[in-house]
């Protein structure tokens, strides 16, 4: 099969630009027929063709060392003079999206509703007919229509609120199929969702880099989890060198990205590394939501220059721009001008100055022309008329235009969409183990994800240990917050004595330790809440299994976790004078990482649904606050009212609190209360011992037995049974401790699930 | 004396742009003799002439109504065509300020130490003799030069870096003294800085507004701030509304400025507020720092039209600019162009082209100057032999086009600083109260502050509940924190009973209730710390004192602080079973006030002194949680060790810890354990009732006493002896947690005092 591909679709194989992975297949004889093979070969499904991808990827690495990998890599910077072989042209027409504003207390927040399909398209945000009193409609595109090619970038531009965002989310299939209107064409053949997701990127506008990594660890990593596992690692190293060239990041590939606390790659190139993730696979279709955004001019000029390379090495790219300088205007090929989510320009740089002239509005020399164009429509939005007039305006100088050059979607060579991704794809284009296009052909034996669960895990988690391992002042931080309240608690409840105070003692002892386990955890929230934006821009394009980075995350969080028990238990354990010797110093050690480990899934489940850290940490305190008021210590479970129960048992601190009481008091050994300590706590507290003493005899004959000042009158079970800790042993406190752990993660698992799909409704 | 100002400094009375308060005043006779009248009213000094408007001020608002003042206000837009009558050259030369770097595990964080001086000047970044391997030397400015006029916008430009924000700083004095090396004049006369404070305002880069108020509002309170307390409320507001005219914010004047979650005005329009509270007082010298950089280029264009309109209003407007567009390049008179620190080319933008050909660069048609600029020193500083090429092509050119002007210092009209000055102010500008000449002339009559302490309370509290009244939802969720707290406490805790249990049970109660309203306290720590950078920028300029927004911040927070104790405690009093009826409850309710009132003075404290909100939320819950271990809840006072005790009595939480339990306990008629129930929290308790009469019985007569089923043995007074509760009256306790409130309040305005001096070392 995959000599089909080569015949058929590699007219350049003499060219310069010799593939990523179409060289050399045709000596490879070990590929077992499959089970697709049937379908003809003049015309395959893309199914089929994307299929053949896998197959060539296995070839390719079968082959070994003699393929030219590295000549294709340069494909972006040589390409230039090449006549383009395989064209593509994204149309898209009478693109119409609005949603229902909900008007409160006259303070808009926009809130958007699912269904709109029945309202039809209206105008502006004007109400219209049957809208109650409460919403308005705003309409954020209204019937947008353009064209973008391959080996040029298209730019929408506009003020803010304009909708340039809006219809970038619309051309990247981020808004619900149901809401948004018109059609979208590849190649003249209706853009599915699915096909999109396959030969599209998406840049978004925040760089959510891990801080700590390198440039070239950052794209490493990006080639592991996005290309194919076949691909030899020495190969993957040597696409992410190339893309480090094109990308021109080749003097900081070994620098850190950074953050506020480390210094690390500039703007510009954290934004080009951002862009160099999501083109690692070299995708047909690249969106980009204001990538020149926070950039200066020099920077934004380089970052669009690699657009340019990007867009000529044969990609659609497609951007949204807030206003580029004169430099930049000369490297985009279309423009599209939005104001109030219609379209006042259409067309190439060059005509702009032509079509405000026959507007009646000249350019005047020396007037950067994006500039005065974005003037001249908000002076107009600002007047009664609006911008109507020159939305009228385009409408007519788009039909000339029309008229004059005759329809513009015929001069695409002749050749389907399956053909040209097919070309693309034998050209080297979406080197992509996730491709997922089980959706194309659900039999496909292109894996949805490019490796198995292990490697995943693998490499998620020693990306994991390499970002935390470089900032060791956050473990620090939780160390010494431990280490702090480990040592407050050691010194303030030096040696305890077994009187009835010092029981007391013990259990306010315990109730504080095992809280103060479950608070540090609290300080891991900001981490955790930044690590879910890269994760989600991550598991968006199926970089890796949803499942992998929950066990990954769990599984690297251990051995900080069982760092943190040591310190505290060894700290507080036999300085408070606990009992039970090692084995009870072991399972006070099991417990107190039982509890981080349930402390630290409940931070973590608590990540995945909260939206920001402030709010995310008042939660968590509250919440710890109450598992403490319903453990059992401020009221003992039978006396806890019946109908708040139930957060009894929900309370996570009760566990961890029952099991080392029961650690500590379940010695029948040891006694607590013993002869005359029995007043220690009642009103004769304070009479001479001799008195005492005189009381136990009188109460000895009373009672039928003899208490002498070394009778035991209660042990560790009394105290036990006085507490109402009598439901579970204290194994299974711990057991049920470690399974509210596991929870937490299947519930952060679940939350990833419903929260990660960032579609607009 | 103010006729002799008016008759030597007015030249320009006749003109359309009659001044603000010079008119009239020769009417006025009811002037005393003035302490320094002495002195020779052809020479006279400074703070005289300072002095001076003091008066006039006093006069101009005893005239009362026919001051035309609205003329004045419009000075700003119609004086373009008057010749500018009274010149401000402010003369900058061979400005240079170095910091030392510590090197720190090649990390380097900018550490800057104190001095420096003896270094001389060093070049560029390399290590200089002298110094330590653990740091190298910086220079940020080197030996920059240059003038500003008034009329005028002086521009600085240059890549991130560059030092832009330094000069910015250095001229403005926001450098200290013995680190900046070089000479600033003002018409030829050095600069000081107490002067400089008189007459300048610098606005900072960000927009740190009231988010609740309108613009209009704003404006007016910056107005009652900053003008003298003698201008009538209608005069203010003329000038307020002259100034909305000149910012151009008129369509915006009665939107709110808005935040995240509420709507408001644009960020230029944002900018343009915050350029009009700080030039409220018509400053002579303006410094602006990147007052375009965020907006978009019609909103940057607005701003620096603005800034163009007050510089010829007769102020120098010095301002850093990131890249300035081609039109507002237009609106710039002079540029410095920085490179690390050194100038690489100052000069009008329009010699720019001349420039850059002579330096062997010519621009090319069409290309932004700027950017061209920009770039080409940005190439320059990447190659090997970095910018030294253009500095020193600057650096003949300058010379070249000295001698061809000669200097320019001569043709300012024959004008000293001081008539300059006086000329200005006579003319209507630095309308400020808030002069602070006490530094020139100690003696002088023109107060420090604008308004006394009473009118500046005030007017800040009734700003506070302005802007809180209309965000009711930051109080509505601290009252939803108490009230779901209470509620959850009450129904826990629902009428707790007299035996031991209970009354373990009603420690239990009390302990968490108390923590409970210090850790509600913690919700308003995001509102403080957000105030807080609002309070140091209008403390640079003393638009109030210090003290007042102290004392103001403590009245504003009581009304609902009395709402959210009396919630708490109407709650919790009679649903839990508390004793004292009515007069209990008042104490009760008292302090819970008395703790809401520490609480939140601990808080408030605390945002004075933490960088960022996550921190100091950390800290809060951190320190409370150790309040309530050492309140002498889990620990009695007596059984505390030595070593820690002091923490004890630190502890917020003791004081309404102990108070409530001697409120709760103090009856010595209540009864806590009668007759059997002395056995109930002993080994007997599961002993029959009948044999417990017996053991009583026999007990009885061992000790002597009759002791039957009824026979009180603990009353509330025997539970404060054993909870050791003995050193303080439950009213001392309340003064105690008043007093400690206090001390926070008085810890916040000395952390205000010392945290607020924004100045580099």
């Amino acid at each position: 099969m995959s000599r089909v591909v080569a015949e058929n679709y590699s007219p350049n194989r003499d060219s310069a630009t010799v593939p990523f992975y179409t060289m050399d297949f045709t000596n490879n004889h070990l590929q077992p027929p499959l089970p697709t093979s049937s379908a003809s070969a003049t015309s395959p499904t893309l199914g089929q063709l994307l299929k053949r991808v896998g197959d060539v990827r296995r070839e390719a690495t079968g082959d070994g060392s003699e393929t030219p990998v590295h000549q294709v890599l340069e494909l972006g910077s040589t390409n230039l003079e090449v006549p383009r072989s395989i064209p593509f042209v994204l149309s898209f027409n009478n693109l119409s999206y609005s949603v229902k504003i909900r008007r409160k207390f006259k303070l808009p927040s926009i809130i958007p509703r699912r269904s709109i399909n029945s309202l039809g398209a209206v105008t502006d945000t004007d109400p219209v007919g049957g809208e109650s009193l409460f919403t308005t409609t705003k309409t954020l595109l209204n019937e947008i229509s353009g064209e973008a090619r391959d080996g040029e970038i298209l730019a929408v531009l506009g003020a803010s609120g304009s909708g340039k965002s809006t219809l970038i989310d619309a051309l990247a299939n981020r808004i619900a199929k149901g809401s948004l209107k018109g059609t979208k064409t590849l190649n003249g053949e209706v853009l599915e969702s699915r096909m999109l997701k396959v030969i599209s990127a998406y840049v978004m506008q925040d760089d959510l880099l891990f801080p700590m990594l390198t440039v070239e660890e950052t794209l490493m990593f990006a080639a592991e989890f996005r290309l194919p596992r076949s691909l030899s690692k020495s190969k993957k190293r040597l696409r992410v060198q190339a893309l480090i060239e094109q990308l021109g990041l080749k003097n900081a590939a070994k620098t850190i990205i950074g953050d506020e606390g480390h210094r690390g790659v500039s703007g510009g190139e954290r934004r080009r590394v951002s862009i160099g993730i999501d083109i690692i696979h070299d995708p047909i279709i690249l969106f980009l939501d204001e990538p020149t955004s926070g950039l200066d001019s020099t920077s934004a000029f380089m970052v669009v220059k690699v657009l340019q390379r990007i867009a000529q090495s044969g990609s659609i790219v497609i951007m949204s721009v807030h206003q580029p300088s004169y430099r930049i205007l000369g490297l985009l090929d279309r423009l599209i001008f939005l104001s109030r989510g219609q379209t006042v320009y259409s067309g190439s740089p060059m005509n702009l100055p032509v079509y405000f002239s026959d507007f009646g509005h000249p350019i005047p020399d020396n007037e950067n022309r994006t500039e005065f164009a974005l003037d001249l429509i908000r002076e107009l939005e600002g007047s009664p008329g609006g911008t109507k007039s020159l939305v009228e305006f385009n409408k007519s100088w788009q039909n000339l235009k029309h008229s004059r050059n005759g329809g513009s979607e015929l001069d695409r060579g002749g050749l389907s969409l399956k053909e040209a991704i097919s070309a693309a794809i034998s050209k080297g284009k979406l080197v992509s183990g996730a491709t997922n296009n089980d959706a194309i052909t659900p039999n496909s034996m292109v894996p949805t994800f490019a490796n198995p669960v292990w490697k995943e895990m693998a490499v998620l988690s020693r990306r994991s240990f390499m970002n935390s391992r470089r900032m060791p002042e956050l473990f620090g931080i939780r160390l010494g917050a431990v280490m702090v309240t480990g040592f407050i608690l050691a010194t303030m409840f030096w040696q305890l004595d077994s009187s009835p105070k010092g029981v007391q003692e013990r259990l306010g002892f315990f109730a504080f330790a095992m809280s103060t386990t479950f608070y540090t955890c609290a300080d891991a929230l900001p981490v955790f809440l930044q690590e879910r934006y890269i994760f989600m821009r991550e598991t968006a394009y199926n970089a890796y299994r949803r499942s992998s980075y929950v066990l990954s995350h769990g599984l690297v969080a251990l051995p900080s976790l069982i760092f943190l028990s040591l310190a505290f238990s060894a700290l507080t354990f036999w300085a408070v004078g606990l009992d039970g010797g090692l084995l009870g110093f072991l399972f006070y050690f099991l417990i107190i990482f039982a509890s981080f480990w349930a402390g630290s899934s409940f931070v973590t489940f608590l990540s995945g649904v909260v939206p920001h850290v402030m709010l995310g940490y008042t939660i968590v305190v509250a919440i710890l606050a109450y598992f403490l008021l319903f453990s059992g210590f401020f009221i003992n479970r039978d006396r806890i009212p019946p109908y708040w129960i139930w957060f009894h048992y929900l309370s996570l601190v009760k566990y961890p609190y029952e099991a080392v009481l029961q650690n500590e008091f379940q010695d029948p050994a040891k006694c607590f209360v013993r002869g005359v300590q029995i007043f220690d706590q009642s009103p004769l507290g304070e009479v001479p011992t001799s008195l005492k003493l005189k009381l136990l005899e009188s109460m000895s004959k009373t009672l039928g037995m003899k208490i002498t000042s070394s009778t035991c009158l209660t042990t560790g079970a009394d105290i036990l049974q006085q507490q109402g800790i009598t439901d579970l042993s204290k194994w299974n406190c711990l057991w049920v401790t470690v399974a509210w752990g596991f929870l937490f993660r299947i519930l952060f698992y679940l939350s990833l699930l419903l929260g990660s799909k960032n579609k607009r409704r």
